[in-house]
């Protein structure tokens, strides 16, 4: 399973300073600190951005890949924004990953951004009326990005289909249905569709403490129905040692007494 | 999930000379532990027990259900000790389980037993053939005990139906194949048969440090197949943290932030 390192997110305070400071260290210490953690894409959250947000996203991809050889994820609802991340994104360390479309008409110039840099692209299923109830309807909003996608000329391989994890403490059913929605989802084409997740979302609003567990023993589950690739973080233990857990049972990695360590 | 709590176990130093000196205290405090901790049944593992084995387990029942107001899993390969067990076991507290039959010809005698004392059976899914290559060989196993307990009169309700969990350090694909067998023996009948694993099994043979996390990832995904009981350890926080965690996703606990403490 492909991991998208997650914590160089405006929503730090720490990562928000160094991102108005122009400040390239405690940036870089992160996405350095994931990589060596085992993250195959760093996820790049600058928010809205609507300032200056392609000068900021510029920056925040050079100086990044500058010391980390993998891929980008990025992550703003500014075209802007991410259109100049897209340009200066270095493939040489794998094709950049957007984040996101969905099926909002205002998220469909993402998929013209992915065809025009050929970057892969997340497709949420959130569609124009609101979250979706079920898998079922999460299935009918990937099958009309697909549509969409191939509109604007997107192979169906270069999407991930993410079925919008929300809060278990208010939403409990919710959890299930993206489970379901996960194995729905590889069954839309074939080759499977790709899946992903925003992981932390499921723990939103619950105690901290209680976080990591959540998370972590949903990530097993999701998993197990097939998930390519999560945006979780990589610097927690033992988060990382469910995933490398359930990668044993599920046949992906060989038991070995030091697998944890791997 | 029904929890059948396994430290009364002849294999712990410590229980073992209580047995030996016939000592009611520490066998009293493990039962009361465990019941406490949120065990159903409390397993009563006195190995073979050729010589007395029958006192030996009178005495184990009697001076646990004076303390514990569960039903007790009988667990010997001694059909003498089995059978004196039964016969002084409370029914007031629920019914016992017998662990184990199988389909080896020595072990049909179980079936006899629980037929006899209206007990329910673990149905060990084991036959002349060895260990089963795989999740179909372990269905096959199954029919054939569902034949034989239907030939002693047990109902096939009272029958829970055993993987056989093995190590996955050594035999890592059989860890999915039971994975897979729990959901195939469900649909064995209607209604779906019952399922049970002594869960410890999967990381026999793993560095201690480890245990804990294998185990308790192995049953989130077993919980998720339908398991309805497993032979565990309720006094390991982080195993019944687990198990409450995955019983939230699966809807059958209601989320409230101090759910892990209930």
């Amino acid at each position: 399973m492909l991991i998208i390192g997650e914590k160089i997110s405006i929503i730090a305070k720490k990562v928000r300073e160094a991102m108005m400071n122009r400040d390239p260290k405690p940036i870089q210490e992160l996405a350095e600190a994931q990589w060596r953690a085992g993250a195959h894409f760093i996820d790049v959250n600058t928010g809205p951005a609507e300032e200056k947000g392609d000068e900021l996203m510029k920056w925040m991809v050079e100086i990044i890949q500058e010391k980390v050889h993998s891929p980008l994820c990025l992550d703003t609802t500014n075209p802007v924004a991410l259109e100049a991340g897209l340009k200066f994104h270095n493939n040489q360390w794998g094709r950049a990953l957007i984040n996101s479309t969905s099926n909002e008409p205002e998220r469909f110039v993402m998929l013209e951004l992915a065809a025009k840099y050929n970057a892969q692209v997340i497709g949420l299923t959130l569609g124009k009326g609101g979250i979706p109830a079920d898998a079922e309807e999460r299935c009918g909003i990937a099958a009309e990005i697909m549509a969409r996608a191939a509109e604007y000329g997107v192979s169906l391989e270069d999407i991930f289909l993410d079925p919008l994890i929300l809060q278990v403490c208010t939403m409990q059913d919710q959890a299930r249905h993206s489970i379901k929605a996960i194995k729905m989802f590889q069954e839309l084409n074939d080759p499977p569709m790709k899946t992903v997740v925003g992981l932390s979302n499921i723990s939103n609003g619950v105690p901290k403490t209680m976080r990591s567990l959540i998370d972590r023993t949903y990530l097993t589950l999701l998993m197990y129905e097939g998930l390519t690739a999560a945006i979780m973080n990589p610097l927690d233990k033992e988060i990382m040692d469910v995933l490398k857990t359930t990668n044993v049972f599920l046949g992906k990695t060989l038991y070995a007494h030091s697998y944890l360590e791997m």
